[in-house]
């Protein structure tokens, strides 16, 4: 007779519990969003319903519509009541059998959890220590997937350091982004003018190889708002060891200065003027959104 | 108000079934194996366990022994009473809040499922259709994660094409493995002496970009068995169109034939000799395990 265990438990397989065949479990098979508010207002919304879309067509998830998303993350919020809220939820293709090709018109599954907002006042005010890590995940990290085992063994190593955050870094030792976050970094560069002479803001442009961080859409409106300078190339691990300034920016706690990279210090060990500078700017996008 | 929605509902958070706190359903944390029995034996369950253990080592979950995994497996499967059984089980790092980073001694979650396999004489006998498709995975697939998308991704185009198998095929143009099978290649080699004079069995070597398959293993004891020489080397997409022979291995199935190789035929269009023989070879392994 099919049989099923769970711990040490053995039950006949119609009795597992459905969420035991979601295919999330079974495959990672789903696309999820972080969208945050600020004081009672959503941040940025359709930037990440947008981005939601692509990453359910990129996997060909079908059967559940970004107007039907749109609403349920509406009214969970409405309901919640948390000013400061991370909104979490992702769709998997549905549950069944473990087979990796679903049966026809499978129904997909939709989880969301609303809770508030942890304060990141101390590492926004003193900045966080990050360490490099390599970048072991897969060819398709513009997709935000639920395959996350790289970012969570990367994330790991972090911690076990006493880090925040693994910087990821590609075969030729290029900076993608973080385990969890973009990543930026102030560089000298002699051609830049404007308010910010001598320096421009740099980050990995978008490719496969990243996620199309809306944060990081944010953080290049700020630059421009206050006259920095964007080149969108990857940073060398030695450039973003020689950097003037270095943080990460992440939809729950938009800009983080990064002030010790592989146990080095940043600029004076402590969050530079531009990073400052950025960051209010960020909060401009934020009160205008 | 902390909130959760599980499609359309909506609950408190801490009414959310425990399944779906798992770190399999947020990141696919974990880790798995497939076994299988032939006529009430379970085939090669050591180098499953082994396996397994390398698995659980290389992502650092902690706090299950292999004993218990090995208990609970018989016991399910003395339980079940099915002769050609497929054993399914993973381990993932625990339930929680969705943190990269586990709470400390956070206790790890067993599943296993045990149901009848599936005839497979059609494909054994008649041989299968493939494609080819890039190769999108991470940089750790010698390790059985849970983190399985674009092996799902690959399987389902191969599906939609009318196909068995997706063979996976990385940057330099070379094949690695299977969506979820080794694969194989019977070549002319002219050095080649012995039984089969002018012919090797071609696979890729054990490396990171693979799966150590613990059929692979057998399959290659079962070539030196009927004294077809063995060259682990990957097989590159035009040599695999140019092959005398081509196959799968799968625990599920262990040698399945290729006889379509992206559209084109392979041999006579039917499973050849030395696939053949070595299927034969590869029942005397299970005669004697």
């Amino acid at each position: 007779m099919p049989l099923a265990m769970i711990q040490d438990e053995l039950m006949p397989l119609e009795a597992v519990p459905i969420p035991f065949r979601d295919r999330a479990m079974y495959f990672g098979d789903g696309v999820y969003e972080v969208i945050r508010s600020y004081k009672g207002h959503i941040f940025a919304l359709e930037d990440h319903l947008m981005r939601f879309a692509n990453s359910l067509e990129a996997v060909d998830i079908r059967g559940i519509t970004v107007e039907t998303v749109r609403q349920r993350v509406l009214t969970a919020f409405d309901q919640a009541g948390i000013g400061n809220a991370k909104i979490y939820f992702h769709v998997t293709r549905g549950s069944g059998p473990r087979d990796p090709v679903e049966a026809p018109g499978l129904a997909p599954n939709f989880y969301l959890t609303i809770t508030e907002l942890e304060d990141a006042t101390l590492e926004k005010t003193q900045g966080i220590s990050v360490i490099t890590h390599p970048d072991l995940r897969w060819k398709r990290c513009d997709i935000k997937s639920l395959n996350l085992l790289p970012n969570v063994l990367a994330k790991r190593e972090a911690h076990k350091q006493g880090c925040d955050e693994a910087i990821l870094v590609d075969d030729q030792g290029l900076i993608t982004e973080g385990s969890a976050s973009a990543f930026f970094a102030i560089c000298g560069d002699s051609s830049a003018q404007g308010d910010w002479p001598g320096l421009c803001l740099r980050t990995t442009a978008l490719h496969v190889n990243i996620l199309p961080s809306v944060t990081r859409k944010y953080v290049i409106k700020s630059a421009q708002a206050i006259g920095l300078t964007v080149v969108e190339r990857s940073v060398a691990v030695p450039e973003a060891k020689a950097a003037q300034e270095l943080f990460l920016a992440v939809t729950t706690r938009d800009i983080v200065p990064i002030v010790k990279f592989d146990g080095q210090s940043i600029g004076q060990g402590k969050p530079g003027k531009a990073t400052q500078a950025l960051m209010q700017a960020f909060q401009q996008c934020i009160d205008e959104d």
